[in-house]
This record gives C-alpha cells, structure tokens and sequence, in this order.
C-alpha cells in the first residue's frame, strides 16, 4: 500500500527545504498544463503548494496527472526545489519553492463539485452552501471561524480554570419547566408518556451547585429553545454559563471584562478598555431608545416635548395632547429629499407614521415644518440638539414606546449609512437596574424580565403587592454593538422569597409545586448568596470574526426552519420508533 | 447590608495570619458548646476553619450564635488567632488557628438535612443521596470527582490543542439513523411528524469534517443511547471523540497513549508506560476469553481439550464429542471445598453447568476427577498449566462462547477475591483485528462489529461476497483493567465501498439513500484518508478516581431506569406543549 504519511503540510515548506525527499498530501486546488508541465496547486488547509509533473522526469507520474481533477485527493512523494527564476508567488507563504514529483498516488477522486471550492470570490448563495457544508468549509472562510472559536473556547476555559472556577457538565435530558420560552421534548420510552425537555439553560443546576458549595461553576453548555427563528437565531445554541457564591456583581464584572477581554485581543486584534461603560436601563432607553445601545457612535437621544408643546404644529401638538412625546437625534451628513423620503418608509415598517426633519443651515433651521416654530423655540432646539451647520434633527411623535423604538431603529440606519458602524470597533457596556417584572397584557400577569430567579432589589420588595413594576432588578446584561451579548442576576438565595415571587407571576400552588417544588426546597437547607451570568458563545464569536451571520461560526447549523439542509434533518421516522415511545403523531 | 465578601476561604488561614481581620463565609459544619464559648466549624469547599464566639469578647454574637444550627450559611467577621496551648488540630490545614468572632450574619437558614453532611463516614443509601444530590455535593467525595473531571477535560483540551486538534461543535439535533443503538427522539414543531435524533455520537459530523479538510478534530461531545441501562450506563454519556487524516493507527496511539499518561498522572498518580501493550482480538479470547481482557494479574486460559480427550471422565468426553472444549486456568490460593461450591454456583449464572478443578499438592494433583486422567495427561496438566504445589486448576467444559464467558468471569471473580485486582494500578492494552462482521442470529444479517464506516482490512474484502465473517476490521479498541474504554476505526474512505458495505448489512437501497446518502455523496467529492477513536470519558474519570460506579463521576447523574430523583424528570407535560408538536401519547 501507498505510504500517504506526510511530512510536512501543505503549508509548510520554504527555501530552506530545498533538496529534501517530502511527502505532501491534499486536495487539488488547480490544474494548469504549460510548456508541456503539469503544475498541481495541492492545498490542505494549512496552505498550497505547487506540485510538477515532468513528462522528462518521470513520464509514468506526468501521464497519471493528466487524470487528475479539482478536489482529487493526493499523495506526492518528491523533491523539493526552487521555483524558476521569476516564478515566486510572493502571496504564497510557500512561493518560493515546488514540489518535483517522484510517484504520487490517488487517494480519492471526485466528482465536480457543484460550486467553486478554489476561488472563494465566487458567491455562493448560503442553501447551497449549507447542502454542500463539507465543500464549503473547504473554501476556509468558515474553517478559520470555527479555528478562532475553539481558540476562543480554549482560553475562556483556561482563563476561567485560573480565576477558581470549575467547569460541570449538567444534564441535557432535563424537566420541562417552559416558563421562559418553548421547551424542546424528549419522549420517554421507559416512562411511557413522560418526556425529558432539553435545558434552555443551565440555570436551575447551576443555582444547585451553588447550593451544594461548588462556589465558582462555568460551563460552555449547549442550550435549545423551541421558537421562531429570526436571522441571528439557532434551534441549539452555545453559552458561556457562570455562578459564583458569596460575591456580588462587583466581583463578577472584571472577571467577565477581563475574559472578553482575552477573546477579542487573540480573536478580533481589538483590545477593549476596561472597566466597560455602565448604564442604567433608563437611561439606556432615555438617550438611545433600547436596553441594548450601539455606543460606537453618539447621535444621543432628545425628548423635546416641552419644545414642541411650544410650537403650534398640529401634529405634534395634538399627540401630545394624547400623551405621545417628541423625540429626536441629530446626525451630521448631507440628506437629500430623496434619502429622507427613504428614512421614512423605513420607520414607517415600525409604525411610525411620519418623520419630521430639520436641517442647520448657516442661516438657520431649514424644513417644511420650521415655520410653526416660534425664534425661541427653534434655540432652544438648536441648544438642545446642540446643532451646529451640516447637522440635521429628525424628529419622531408617537407613544414612548413606538417612539423610541422607531428612532432606536433609525439611529443605526443612519449610523450605518453615514460609515459610523465600524466592524473592527468593539464598545462593550453593562446595563443595569432594569424593572424587575413586565406586565403581560395578553395574559393579564406580570412576567419576569430576566428570570424568576432573579433577586429583587431588596430595598424594593415592599412593593411586592402594591407597586410590583417598580421593583428594580438586579438583572445586568452586557452589551456590545448592538447586540446583548450575555445577561444576568444576582440570584434569590431565600426559599420563601421564591416562592413569593412564582406567586407574584402568578403560577398556581400546584404549578410551583410540581415544577419547582425540588428547587425551592432546596434553598431551604442553607443557600449562600449566589450570581451569575451567560454569555451568548455564538453571537460573542460572530462579532469578534467581523459577520452578522450567526450561521458563519457554527459547523453545521440550521436554517430559519430549523433544518439541517445537508442531512435533511428533521424527518420521518420508523413506526416502530414510535410505538417504543407510545407517542402517535396527530395529522 | 451585611458585606459578605470574604477575604479568604475557609482552608486558608494559617498561624502566619494571626492578627489579621478577616471575612470568611460558609456553613456549619458543626457546633459545639463548652466552657461557656461556642465553636463552629464553618465549612467551604476549600476546608474548615474553626470559630469562636466568646460570651466576655462579644456577647451579642454569642447570643446569637446559640440559635445556629448545622448548614446554617454565615458570614463572619474577626481577628485572626492561634488556638490555645494543645488544641491544635493536626488533621486540618487550618488547625493551628481559630477566628475570634467580632461580627457575624446569618446569610441564610436550614431546614434539618435528611443525613448528616458533616461526617462522611455515615453510610447513605444511593436513592436518598441522589434525591438530595445538593446535599451530597457538600459532603465532598463527589465534590472532588467533579473537581478531578474538569481537571482531566481541560488537560485534555491543552494536549489535543497542541497537537492540532481543533474542537468543534456537532449539533445535537440530528438525524434519526437507528443503525447501532435506539435514538433519543425530539418531535418538531415546524415539520410536524418530523423528528429530530440526538447523537450517539458525532461519528458522521467527524467523518464530513474531514472531508471538509479540517484534518484533525476533537470534542468532548455528550452523546446519547436509549438502552436498557446496566450500572455503569447512563442515557447520556460523554466522550472524547477524535478524528485525523492522512495518518495511520501508529500515528494515533501515541497522541492517545500520552493523553491517558497525563489524566492517570494528574488524577490517579499512576504513570503508565507506554507504548501500551497491543493484542489481536483471537489472542484475548483464547487467553482471556474476553475481548476487553483485565492485565493486572495473569491466570491466562488454557485449551486442554486435547489432554481431557485422552481422559476417561465421561462428562468431557461427551462434551468433546458434541464440539464443545475444555478450558481453564491456574490460581494459586487456600481454596476450600465450601470456596468452590460457591464458585460453582457464581459461574452458574452464566449458564455453566459444572466447574472442575484439580489442586496441586506435593505429591501430585488431588481432587475428585483426578482418578479419571491417567498419569501421562496428569503430567500433560501439570506441564501445561506450569503447576506448583499450592496452586488449583479450575476447568470448564462447555461451547467456546460459553466456557470464554464463563471462565472471563470465573478469572476475575478469582482475581478479585485473591486481591489481585489492585485499584491503584492501571494496566491497558490496544486490542485489535476484530472480525469485521458479526451474525445476528434472530435477524438472519451480518452486523458490524465496531460501526458500518469502519474499513475492513483492504487485503481481506475479497472476502465480502464470499466469506464476510472471516474479513479482518481495521478497529482497534482500548482496554483498561477489564473496562473497553474506547474504541476506534480506519475509516472507509470510498463512497462505493461504503455503499457496499451498506449493503453487506442488508440495508435496502431505499435506507441507504434515505439515511446516509447524503453522506455516501460527500465520500464521493475527494474524501482523504482518515481515521478516530471515541473514549468513554465517564468511564475514565471512573477509573481514575478509583470508584467503580459511574454515578460518582456525573454531577447530576440519571438512575437506571434514566430518571432524576432530584427533579423528577422525566415527567408528563401540559396538552398544550403537546398540541404545539401535533403528537398524541398512545395508551
């Protein structure tokens, strides 16, 4: 048999090789017949090397290469030397040298793909490329993502080791409790008519390895949530899971810092400045619209209702009389009609109604709607807005809420549009003191904004069952470009206050007890004060690799639909599987 | 609020700390009251750390102090001292000092515990321990696996890591291919009547990595099996899962052999030597009558069929004559008559009628079928089994699968008893050159030895239409003290030969394609040549901890009939989260 152990990759060899007998073996990348050579880019994925068959050297090999095609699979044994004067390619950490070939061997033939694997300019559209996943991790875009997550895996898990913690593997084949979002089920075919729910997170182990004096615990754990994808979504997901005894969020921030830190300086060549920024959840919606702000540029939000009050727009006016606010950002760029015109139909996809605008001009405030405001109330908005010639305000009335979501939505566009969303700048933020529980209109109950789990203020709880939305929390979530990259809580430590807290969500005795029974007398026998947090692995990789496809940084993931479209998972399975597990499927 | 914060852990302080103020938090370990003081013995994982609460020093902490109870949760504040003349406790890291309580808090209550936490020598049945398993964590033992566990998986990551190795994430939703084991299922919402599997192993994600030119892959990936479990299963176990390309079984078994080195070094302090021994699989059963043979002690079988021919003990000769052997071993021990009746009965539960023995004395062998074999087979005995005075031959003579199944078990029950079977000594052995094919007698059909993508050896597949069973696999598995820590494979690398070998299993047509042929397909796109193992990483923690029930190495760990006594999974769940995935429970 042909011995295809190599000694060197394809990466590999260099000058200083020159003369010695290597054996190289890949994938053909290309083929090129000249001057009566055949030249082979072989390429593994540490790089290419350029093999060549010499009808002169040895006709047996040159006649054998004239079968060979794109993706075959080789062994070359031979001899390296230096390429022909001029010949170098000086983009090829091996161009200086080539391969002459002695005997070689083929491993493996194969059909012709159904895209290009050697040119990775070719656009591919994703379908295709997730069909044929195999072939297109090896154009190496995607390879070197999944390198740099393992990478960043490593560290975390090596950073996380020094600072105390220990990584425990906590069940999979776990209890439904779809109190957050939809649980995927396991049917049980030992317990017919029971089913495991695969974990949405760690969550309740983790609080009982606290309980049981673990005292520091991570986990890079895989995590599933059954629910309607958006683009940045997958069915199974990965997060960075921490709890700590006896400490308090202080302690826990420059750790995490400290970790994000490690990841973006190896990953992204980016090394952030810590302490991260702080802000509260007010002031995050207050000044940017959403609890989770780009901070790589400004463009600060302004309610400018008490002006607009002053003004006798009847838009504005008459929406303020409903209880709507006026509220705006300047940006500084040049707007024609025609790119406002365009803001507007996109604000109009939140249900804003209309977009009003202003622009600075030496000689003043210029728009259609300037005319209906008074001198002093034209300065006050220049003070406000601080404007200055060049700027221009856009203005958006409507409910708070639609409001800032609307101008939360045309800050980024703007900022996009304008170059300010630069994708090698990372601005991290932590977000803190957010109300501790939502009203759920539909259901007519409160619903926790974190978790359950999450400890009150404890200087708020006398709220409990007379101002229950003013709770703070101590809820954090961290934050980067956009994104909410990781959240988390000091923990309710006190069985009895868990207790109060599901009551106050409004789950039944019964519920409490079937679901979280274990768990709240569990805290029972001596539980320290404990915290945590989970950061989203996936979505911490896709923004340190520079894509907005969560899709990039995952082996082999899954479409919107929740399909794998390369094993055409999920399907039909056998009658026989069904009946073990007592479970028929209803049409 | 009381600042919880500890300056040190409950194992830390020392006498060169005396004086210092210091914070520590953790549980009551125990309370004892004398001379008017109180002592705790306040508990963290780190250790234990005396305190004392002095009536004349601090009144309203003794005061309080006297509500304490056992894992009431603390924190303390005081000065630092050396314990009085003669009170030192030299067990303990901490025993030279104690704390002088100035201030205290109780960070939280707790109930009685169902068994004592502090004294580990206090026996509790499993159940109760696994219902509470909270509890039992902090009594320490399994504490210190867990502990040990993440100790070994980081090791593992640092080493596979620098041979270049990268982990990657298979998904652990996929597709249903029930060849080897029955799938876990997962019902889809989106694709009602679909279902997803979770993976028994990554074994065709490796296989597509390595197409996809990732050349060498790891992970320690959690797995799953929905079998009946014996005591060292559980439905989801965890393991190391290797995959390499362009190399061959001798580049795979020293990056193996150097890995166990470093675990068995660090957990168990045992260094093994390597290389490790290696053993064709027709060499184990002949002299082990196992595939997965324990080494640390002798007593290798012998076939003395041909000596018990020439006897005239009617029992072997009838035996003989309808094809069934005679095979034993020696062991050397004071084996009384009421010994071997009981040894008689243990081999009985593996179906094995009779067992004979013969002891060697000074003045011959001596037993009660010794009459039945002339002095020339006597002699051929003695000879055979290299007898000395003091040692005993146990025979067995029944079919070769039975009298190997019996004597395996025989050997070690013996070796167990003789104290042979030392816990702290690891003794492993590569086994290899399985038959590549088994026959399933109720199915009528060849079955794979080791999985269908394992090569057989390519001088023997001449053999598939003619005769399979005598086709060599290129398997190899892993063998440690009695235990098949894992096992692995030459992967076939042809899609056509993998079709055939698809077929060779009476797969139909139709199951491949539907089944793996996407994966048939990727072969055929330039597959190199590669190669894997999968090692049980619960069985190795196991054995390197020392215990011999696999529940000690699992934080959260399933019964064996796959249920969790601390939250009661699996369990029913709402009709709505059933209506949402359109099954039905069968009655």
């Amino acid at each position: 048999m042909f011995n295809y152990r190599r000694t060197h990759t394809c990466g590999q060899l260099r000058l200083s090789d020159v003369k010695k007998q290597v054996t190289l073996s890949g994938w053909v990348n290309r083929r090129r017949d000249h001057g009566g050579l055949i030249f082979i880019d072989l390429r593994d994925r540490f790089g290419i090397t350029q093999i060549v068959f010499d009808p002169v050297h040895n006709p047996n090999a040159h006649k054998l290469a004239e079968s060979l095609r794109s993706e075959f699979v080789l062994s070359i044994k031979g001899t390296v030397r230096p390429r022909a004067e001029g010949m170098a390619n000086p983009n090829l950490a091996t161009g200086e040298i080539e391969i002459e070939v002695n005997e070689f061997e083929i491993l493996s033939k194969a059909k012709t793909p159904p895209f290009s694997v050697c040119d990775e300019k070719i656009v591919v559209n994703e379908e295709t490329r997730l069909k044929y996943r195999y072939l297109d991790l090896r154009r190496g875009d995607i390879l070197d993502k999944l390198i740099k997550r393992h990478q960043a895996c490593l560290m975390v898990r090596e950073y996380l080791d020094k600072e105390g913690f220990v990584e425990v593997q906590t069940p999979m084949l776990g209890k439904s409790t779809p109190e957050g979002s939809r649980d995927y089920l396991v049917p049980s075919r030992v317990s017919p008519g029971s089913f495991y729910a695969l974990p949405q997170s760690p969550q309740l182990y983790k609080q009982l390895l606290m309980v049981g004096g673990l005292d520091r615990y991570f986990q890079i754990a895989t995590c599933f949530r059954d629910e309607d994808l958006r683009a940045d979504r997958q069915p199974e997901f990965t997060q960075i899971d921490i709890e700590m005894s006896f400490v308090t969020p202080e302690d826990l921030f420059p750790i995490i810092e400290g970790m994000l830190k490690d990841i973006f300086k190896k990953i992204a060549g980016f090394e952030p400045k810590t302490p991260f920024r702080h802000m509260t959840y007010q002031e995050a919606m207050d000044k940017y619209g959403t609890d989770k702000p780009d901070l790589r540029f400004g463009m600060e939000l302004s309610d400018v209702s008490d002006i607009a009050a002053k003004s006798s727009f009847s838009v504005f006016l008459e929406g303020l009389q409903n209880g709507n606010i006026v509220k705006g950002f300047k940006a500084t760029g040049d707007f024609s009609r025609k790119t406002i015109d365009e803001l507007t139909t996109f604000v109009s996809q939140f249900g804003i109604k209309g977009l009003a605008w202003m622009k600075m001009q030496a000689e003043g405030l210029q728009s259609n709607i300037v005319k209906f405001f008074p001198d002093e109330q034209q300065k006050a908005l220049i003070e406000r807005f601080d404007l200055k010639a060049g700027d221009i305000v856009f203005l958006i009335a409507d409910t708070k809420d639609k409001a800032n979501q609307g101008l939360d939505h045309l800050r980024r566009k703007v900022a996009k549009d304008l170059g300010l969303m630069k994708s090698d700048e990372y601005a991290f933020l932590w977000v803190r003191e957010f109300p501790c529980f939502g009203y759920n209109e539909e259901e007519k109950r409160l619903e926790s904004m974190h978790h359950p789990f999450t400890s009150p203020f404890p200087e708020d709880i006398h709220l409990l069952d007379t101002d229950p939305l003013k709770i703070r929390s101590s809820g954090y979530d961290i934050v980067l470009n956009g994104y909410e990259i990781g959240g988390g809580s000091q923990r309710i430590h006190n069985g009895d206050l868990q207790e109060r807290i599901f009551e106050a969500l409004k789950l039944t005795p019964k519920d409490i007890e079937e679901k979280f029974g274990f768990f709240v007398d569990a805290l029972k026998y001596g539980t320290p004060p404990h915290l945590g947090i989970a950061l989203g692995l996936d979505r911490v990789i896709m923004l340190a690799t520079g894509t907005d496809n969560i899709r990039d940084v995952i082996a082999f993931p899954k479409t919107q639909k929740a399909s794998d479209l390369m094993n055409e998972c999920p399907s039909p399975v056998s009658r026989e599987q069904l009946n073990e597990l007592k479970i028929a499927i209803k049409s």
